[in-house]
C-alpha cells in the first residue's frame, strides 16, 4: 500500500522540488494589509488568529504549484492559546485542500500514555467517550524529541502504522549548542546523534514505502554538512527534513550531503527567507497583498532553482 | 524580592505537604456523573472539553487546603484542539483562584525564537501587534526538553526572570527507556543526566530566592533512587520535580533520595493514583461525585502521610 512517504517522494518529483515551505507567522513582521482589522477587535488573540490564517492562506496560495509541502510551527500559533490552535487547525486543512502535504513542527515527546495522547491528537483520532472517534489536527507529519528514550517515539510510530502518518525524529538539530548534548560522545565512541539515528533507521524498517523510503524520518540541520554526511550512510532510507537553509545561514553547497544520489532522502526547510522576503524590497506598510505573495513565490522558486542547480552538479542519479 | 520557589516552598512547610496532584484527565475512566450531556452534543471536542473541566474543578476543590499545586499535563488537553486548549487554561485560572500553584507538564522546547515563541505563550505575555500584550497561559512552571542544547532552554529562564515564573528542565525521566539516551556516559565517565543537571544547576544560581533554592528545577524520576541521590549533590538548590510515584511504582522509600534534610529541594507527583483511585472502589456508573471527592482527598492525604513519614525517619532537619 502506498505510505505518506511515498505521497511525499511522487509530488518531490512530480515538482522536481524537495524543498518545504515553514509556516511560522510572526505578528509584527506581517505587512499592515492583513492587519486592518486588529485595532478595533474586542477578541485580540482571535483577531490575531484570523490574520495568521489569513496570511497563510496567501502563502499556500503562492506556492501550493511549486512546493511539495508547507511546515507550520506550532509554538507561534500555540502562544496565542485556544484561538491560535484554532488557526493552526485551519491551515492544516486549507493546505491540504490545496493538495500540500503538512508537517508539524511540535517536537513533542513524552512517556507511554501520555505519548499516546500527543500521537491520538496530532496523528490519529481522539476518543470523546461516547464512541466518537475524531481526528483534531490530522497533519501528516510531526516532529518528535527523543530526550525521553524510545517509549516517546513508539506511540507516534503506532499511530503511523495505523493512520498511514509520518514522523521526523530530532536527531542533529541546526542550532549551534545542539551539540551540548546531541554531540556527546559515548563509550562506544559514538555520538549520541549517531545511536538516534540508529534507533529511528531501525524502527523506520516498519514502515518502508513502494519509494523504498520509510514513512519515519529525521531532522538533521543544514549548518552541519559532516555530520549530514556520516547520518545519511547510517539512515539510508529515512528522509531527512533539513531545517537552516536561508536566513540561518546554510546554502544549497551545505545541503547536498543530506540527499541521496537519487536527489530524493530529503527536504529542505526555508521559513524567514520566503514568508518574510518582501522585508527587503518593502516596509509593513508599503507591502499591498499581491506584492506580498510575488515575493512568497520569487523566493520559493529561487530557493527550488538553487538547490536543485546544486544537486545536477553532484549527484549522478536524479530522479527529477 | 520573593520568587516563585519562595512562593512554594512556603506552601511546602505550611502545608507540610511536598506533594502534586497531577490533573490527566482521560474521559474513558471519568465517572458518568461528569457526562451526562455528552450524548447529546453537538460539538463533541468542546463537549469533552467541558467534562475535563469540571472533573478538574472537583479535584481542586478536594485538595486545595492539602497540596501546594497541580501539575496539569498538556498532552490530554491538547489533543482535543482548540476546546482542550480552552479547558487547559481554565483550568489553571481555577487552580490559582484556589491558592494553588500550576505546574504545566508540557516538555516544551526549540531552538531561538521558536523557543521564545513558547515561553512567552506559557510564561509570560504574547504580543497582538497593536502595542497589547496579554498572558495566555499565565502557568507559574512549566517543564522543558533540553534535548536541542543550552539555546532551548535560555529563552524560558529569560521569561522566568522577566514574569516570576520557574521551569523544570528534563534530567532523569522515569520511565525505563530513559537509559537509552539520559543514562549514556561521555568522555569524561558522565552520564548525560550529569551533565543537564550541571548545566541547569549553574542557570540556577541566576534565579535564586529568598529560601535559597532557585526557581529554575528539574525532572527526576522517582524511579531512579541512586541516580536521584548522586544529582541531589550536583543540584543541590534546584527543586526536583518527581514523576513515577504510585501507579508508575515508586514507594516513599524511593524518593527520600531526592530531598535535602531540610525536606524541601523535590516535589513528588501523583496523578492516576489519585484522580483514579475511586476505581479501586467504584465502577463508572456507581461513583457518584461526593464519592469521587472523597476518594481522591483521601489518596492525597495518605500520600503526603506516607511520605512525611518516611522523611520523618531519614531526614535529620526537616522544616516541618
Amino acid at each position: 500500500m502506498k505510505k505518506i512517504v511515498d505521497e511525499l517522494n511522487e509530488k518531490i518529483i512530480k515538482l522536481k522540488c524537495p524543498v518545504v515551505v515553514g509556516l511560522d507567522p510572526v505578528i509584527e513582521k506581517i505587512p499592515n494589509y492583513y492587519k486592518e482589522n486588529l485595532k478595533d477587535a474586542k477578541d485580540k488573540l482571535g483577531a490575531v488568529a484570523d490574520i495568521f490564517f489569513n496570511f497563510n492562506k496567501d502563502i499556500i496560495d503562492s506556492i501550493c504549484d511549486i512546493v511539495p509541502a508547507v511546515k507550520p510551527q506550532m509554538a507561534f500559533y500555540e502562544m496565542y492559546g485556544e484561538q491560535g490552535i484554532r488557526a493552526f487547525i485551519n491551515t492544516v486543512k486549507y493546505a491540504k485542500q490545496k493538495g500540500l502535504l503538512v508537517i508539524e513542527d511540535a517536537k513533542r515527546n513524552d512517556i507511554g500514555n501520555t505519548a499516546k495522547a500527543y500521537a491520538k491528537g496530532h496523528l490519529g483520532k481522539v476518543d470523546c467517550g461516547d464512541g466518537n472517534k475524531i481526528p483534531v489536527f490530522d497533519v501528516d507529519f510531526i516532529t518528535v524529541s527523543p530526550y525521553l528514550g524510545l517509549d516517546s517515539v513508539e506511540p507516534f510510530i503506532e499511530e503511523c502504522k495505523e493512520n498511514n502518518k509520518g514522523i521526523f525524529v530530532l536527531v542533529k538539530t541546526s542550532n549551534p549548542s545542539s551539540a551540548d548534548i546531541q554531540d556527546k560522545v559515548d563509550e562506544n565512541g559514538k555520538h549520541i546523534y549517531e545511536n538516534v539515528a540508529k534507533f529511528i533507521n531501525r524502527y523506520g524498517a516498519e514502515l518502508i514505502g513502494d519509494t523504498k523510503y520509510t514513512s519515519i524520518g529525521a531532522v538533521v540541520g543544514a549548518t552541519f554538512p559532516e555530520e549530514a554526511l556520516k547520518l545519511r550512510k547510517i539512515m539510508n532510507n529515512n528522509i531527512f527534513l533539513v531545517p537552516g537553509y536561508g536566513a540561518q545561514g546554510a546554502t544549497a553547497k551545505d545541503i547536498v550531503n543530506c540527499f541521496n544520489d537519487d536527489g530524493l532522502g530529503a527536504l529542505v526547510n526555508a521559513s524567514r527567507s520566503i514568508i518574510f522576503a518582501y522585508m527587503k524590497y518593502e516596509s509593513l506598510e508599503t507591502c499591498s497583498k499581491e506584492i506580498y505573495k510575488k515575493y512568497v513565490r520569487e523566493s520559493a522558486i529561487k530557493m527550488r532553482d538553487d538547490i536543485v542547480q546544486e544537486l545536477r552538479n553532484v549527484k549522478n542519479n536524479l530522479k527529477y
